[in-house]
């Protein structure tokens, strides 16, 4: 009894003891993580909150003040200290790494002692009148030296002479219009045309293959006057005697024009300047409109019609020449610029990312400026500032991103988007391996009405998402969310409740990360109201008078929309950086492809008789996009299901979503254009600024309306919609489960 | 008292119970794995061992047996009933999935009402004597149709009539010979030239070049001959009635000629046959070498230098045209081929990867043979197919490899490798981010001695590694390693005791994923003795004498020898899709690249006194590649450190092994050639069959010997140069710690 009592109780107890270690086992067992603690999106979500919540007006106010007050032009020594401070104050506010990247480009400057000008000159050849040397300086600025004076850079030195056509806004269709229906050819003249509506380097190319000998450009106060609003400094209108600079290059995305595709580094081969791409070969010249009157007010030949016709209290003729009172007369332009070969400088700055550093998102912005920058650039370099401040902050506290955030000050943005491109070219087998996302900062205000966004569509919903999440900046829309404030003011034309997002164009620094290396691409920043104000971009653009003063007394005085865009700029690299599944809306781009086709399909079926003629079709583009939609409702269906737990199956589905914008990219490139390579968004070979869907069936349709061989047209338009349709297939198929 | 004792009893409990909780819990904690088990490098040597074991000599013979009864062309029936065989045997095998890929490529066939041959022709234009239309039918296939006759693929139509004029090989340097040494002018003749050297597409491209008006190709005993071996059935030898069958084609990796840079699909745009790329101008066709001494025995004209004359017993003339005694003779071809756009058929099956499935590893070869394709290339595709049998083994036995397996059956390859390219085509965006390696699988043996492989430099290691868990196939090497048995046959000929490997040319189909995509890439079979045996290729390769007994009686009648290339090549795709860390050597592509740095610097100082007139340096190329290994050099250390139980961590790393190859493509291409983008390796543009290094700059070298322009040919070498040093200098960026 006593041994069966004892060994009753030794079982009990073992089996009571048992049962105890068993219990921790378990609980230890199931208290143990299966991963090493990931940052989640809740703790994500608070830092979001604390880094918008810490950008603030006064300090971006007084970045932008900092930067604007004195001319820091691509190349020079101003341009350079500005870089150094950036690069001191990146390091203060905390940024792991910042680096100074040089680059040695091909950039223009006036000849300082031989000034270019534009002469109407007697038969004897004597000046009669001369255009300005240089605009007018602004007050407070008198003692600043260094100020550029208006030029065209990139334009060859040459002193032609000739007899002035006026074509318009130097559109292709201008020059169509000017040929065929008013019958003036610009063979071996000089034309002038108005600024606007496209990129000027589009201008110059036209001229150039009108056959002119120069081209004159000058701001109408049509397109750079506000109704209502005085001339600076007492409003944000252009005065007469201010004239817009800016390069005239045709680079379709080649940066320097010497080293095209390669970084231009000291062992790099440089091809000469006649072999350079995009340099225009007839001298150019921009001019204001008090001198643009002198030139046009005597001008004669017809009377063009009404759309041709400026503000100005003049008549608009055609030319050439002048009338018979002063037929004597001809035109001289006076260029002695130079190119030369310049060391620029970008500024990098980085935050490594903590799981993944080999995912990056990039803020870049230009830091070069024609004169002081008030708004182009350092209202967005202002803005950059800032984000990386507030960056810093929160790196201070214990944060760090998921992925490597990367901050860009570039250089000589103004000179063909150098800097960008340089680097751009210069890294390229790492961005396309790893880079998730370009967000551009280049001028943060164009207008007071509401916020303007361009994005890849894949971008779309996140941005809808965070400008709820940040407030108004407008007056009396206290409570009100940037979104409802956008949405009220510019909501989606066509069958959608939603605020406007627009294409993507070019010119500015997104354009190798997005049209060439096919890096998913956004842009954000204050803008005017499109329907009541129809200036092109903001009346003192490019001039002296882009101030520190035109931006703090007239466009944000409270530097609260500027706080806005910086809040928008920086959520979206914040969420790109630091969200475990990649905020990006492959439904999105099924939608905008669906649209774009189509629209170009419309535009293929003006000419009804021909597309059945040569037998074109768009069926397979369709086809295509019916594929992609498909794919893509089905890739966002499994994303329910998807463990984000693990770390593999994570980035596999993040992978899919980062290349997918890498999937519109043929490496052939658009035709003639070896850099411009997105099979979906570039801009049209007419304008620069202009985003195109489909490029390269919109310029082949283009071509069709003045082709010579309607036959070899079609084929052309047959061959790009073949590529196109090939092109979304392919994407489509990087959204299907890899295997 | 009671209750104090109560009390501490009570205590005592409580911490005897709390203790064995906690030492449960601590069990339970450090018992339970932090990640999910992932299959560890042991398990996967162990399945390695069965897999290599599993492959069979006596299953590799009945696979060569099924698939060389009948002949296979592409784009005929016959090779359509092999495709769907492979495809339903690979899947009782136990891939995850087969599929069938068609295109529709332009192919070239003779036609058969109007057969092609060559006359000698009289003065009245009579037939004096013709070529033979067919070979002799070896016994045992007299009753076989569709055997096609000898032809050369994608030569236009044509009776060209002239004198002819003998080139030798048709080389470059033969051209420049002819031309300036000897004074005689191919401009109007139809030049005959033997096989062997070079591509024959390239002999074709020159003699269009020289001005012929058409070409003749001829196998002569030289070189297709082996010392004391009698002609096929009883020996390996080329017959006299033979003729080597093959594409003429020029298209620097184009794929199909009428779709280039494009899959061709059903929709897809095709560019007229004008405008297609690679194809020649001038009639061209293919002899034996008893029709030869009928075509050369009367030739006149001067005698030319020793190493110009084959070993035919004749004269081997130059001409133009005959002796005086038949001086009135001329030539005919006569040429009636159609080249039609038709259907070929890829097999493509699957693994998919148990971890990685979005990482892929390629086992690709072709299918389709100019006739039975006895070595070429069933050797190979017999190969694959037991490998695909032994890994289906392995999958039933539970096993899954970390990465996707692709096994490829290609069609078309002797049409220019069409079915390869144009599948590299359609998965272009998937292959360069996804693909690790592809091995490719051509004929798996020409020659009885040893080893041959070919390769990228970071495959090198594992290539030695793997051969020497492989046995030689070789009687009397019972064991004996396979690396040991190739050691000691062919050592590494300069400062390295190790096997050879050479570089990667061109001519099979591993082109679009090597030098278009730039994925890691390698090949092996098994080979002839390079120092004794002289003859190109082997004696009756691409004629009808390229049967299932040519290997079973002569080149591998245990069939051991094509045991181990399967083991090779089986063993690298294994090791590729299931290793962890990736088996990619980076400190070996630095030694290549420094070989090569110095030897296409050895080329460049041949002209030492042009190199000083035109400031040519090599040092910036020294300068990469120096930079490149000490990056490579790093990157193999930190590996001794990397944590491979960390997911991210592991992928990263692997990203950057994988990526490695692809930073040396150039999105721009080589000079003149846009689907040729491999910076360090692809064949000269003199000769499609041999690799070099630094192609870029080889050919520019190349043409300075020639050209009229120094100047402007050095620019060439010097900005092909920067282009090579900055390609270095990206690469070696990817190497660094990402952030």
């Amino acid at each position: 009894m006593r041994k069966e009592g004892r060994l009753t109780r030794w079982i009990g107890w073992t089996v009571i003891v048992a049962a105890l270690l068993l219990l921790g086992f378990i609980i230890g067992w199931f208290a143990k993580p299966t991963r090493p603690n990931t940052p989640n999106d809740t703790a994500s979500g608070k830092y979001l909150r604390e880094f918008l919540d810490e950008m603030r007006p006064e300090q971006i106010r007084e970045h932008l003040r900092k930067f604007t007050r004195l001319p820091h032009l691509a190349g020079t020594e101003q341009n350079l200290k500005y870089a150094e401070q950036i690069m001191k104050e990146w390091k203060e506010y905390g940024l792991d790494s910042v680096e100074m990247v040089p680059y040695d480009v091909l950039l223009s400057y006036p000849n300082k002692t031989q000034p270019n000008y534009i002469s109407i000159i007697d038969q004897l050849g004597s000046e009669v009148f001369n255009t300005s040397l240089a605009e007018p300086v602004p007050e407070g600025y008198e003692d600043v030296s260094n100020i550029v004076p208006p030029y065209s850079a990139f334009s060859p030195k040459g002193q032609p002479e000739g007899d002035l056509v006026y074509v318009n806004y130097g559109r292709t269709e201008d020059f169509f219009q000017l040929e065929r229906d008013m019958r003036v050819n610009a063979t071996g003249r000089i034309v002038i045309v108005r600024y606007g509506k496209i990129f000027r380097g589009n201008k110059v190319k036209n001229a150039m293959l009108a056959g002119a000998k120069g081209i004159i450009m000058f701001s109408d106060p049509a397109d750079y006057w506000a109704a209502g609003v005085l001339p600076y400094p007492d409003g944000w209108n252009l005065p007469g005697g201010g004239a817009q600079r800016g390069n005239v290059l045709n680079l379709n995305g080649a940066g320097d024009p010497l080293t095209p595709g390669y970084p231009a580094k000291e062992y790099t081969y440089r091809l000469s300047l006649e072999d350079g791409v995009g340099l225009p070969k007839i001298p150019v010249h921009p001019i204001g409109f008090h001198d643009a009157i002198n030139l046009l007010k005597n001008m004669g030949g017809p009377i063009p019609p009404n759309n041709w016709k400026g503000a100005l209290n003049i008549s608009y003729r055609i030319g050439p020449g002048f009338t018979d009172d002063f037929k004597s007369q001809k035109l001289r332009m006076n260029i002695h610029s130079n190119n030369q070969i310049t060391r620029i400088y970008n500024v990098i700055g980085r935050i490594r990312g903590a799981l993944e550093p080999d995912r990056y998102v990039i803020l870049g912005g230009h830091r070069d400026a024609w004169v002081f920058g008030g708004i182009d650039p350092m209202s967005g370099a202002a803005v950059v500032h800032e984000t990386v401040r507030s960056a810093g902050r929160l790196i201070s506290k214990g944060w760090r991103p998921r992925r490597t955030l990367i901050f860009a000050s570039w250089d000589a943005e103004e000179f063909g988007l150098q800097g960008s491109t340089e680097w751009a070219e210069d890294n390229a087998k790492l961005l396309q391996e790893r880079a998730v996302a370009y967000i551009n900062a280049d001028s943060a205000i164009e207008g007071m009405y509401t916020l303007r966004v361009d994005c890849t569509p894949s971008l779309h919903t996140l941005v809808y998402d965070l400008t709820k999440q940040i407030a108004s900046p407008e007056e009396g829309e206290e409570g009100v969310s940037l979104y409802e404030s956008w949405h009220k003011r510019d909501n989606w034309t066509d069958n959608r409740d939603a605020p406007r997002i627009s294409k993507l164009g070019s010119g500015s620094d997104f354009e190798a990360y997005f049209i060439r290396l096919g890096i998913a691409a956004g842009r954000a920043r204050y803008t005017k109201n499109k329907k009541t104000e129809r200036y092109s971009s903001y009346p003192v653009y490019h001039s002296v008078y882009e101030t520190f003063e035109v931006v703090e007394k007239f466009y944000d005085p409270s530097f609260k929309r500027l706080r806005a865009v910086a809040q928008v700029r920086g959520g979206l690299i914040f969420q790109l950086a630091d969200s475990q599944l990649l905020p990006l809306d492959v439904n999105q781009y099924a939608d905008a492809l669906g649209k774009y086709a189509q629209s170009i399909a419309q535009l293929g079926h003006r000419h009804p008789e021909e597309m059945n003629t040569y037998r074109v079709s768009f069926d397979s583009l369709f086809s295509a996009v019916e594929n992609f939609t498909v794919a893509a409702r089905d890739f966002h269906e499994r994303l329910q299901t998807l463990n984000k737990e693990d770390p593999l199956q994570l980035r596999i589905v993040n992978d899919q979503l980062m290349y997918l914008e890498r999937a519109f990219i043929d490496p052939l490139g658009l035709p003639g254009r070896p850099f411009y390579r997105h099979v979906i968004f570039a801009p049209s070979s007419h304008n620069k600024y202009a985003g195109e869907s489909f490029p390269g069936i919109y310029d082949a349709l283009f071509d069709i309306q003045n082709s010579a061989d309607k036959q070899k047209s079609w084929e052309d338009v047959k061959r790009q919609i073949s590529i196109a349709a090939f092109t979304v297939h392919a994407a489509a198929m990087t959204l299907t489960p890899p295997s």
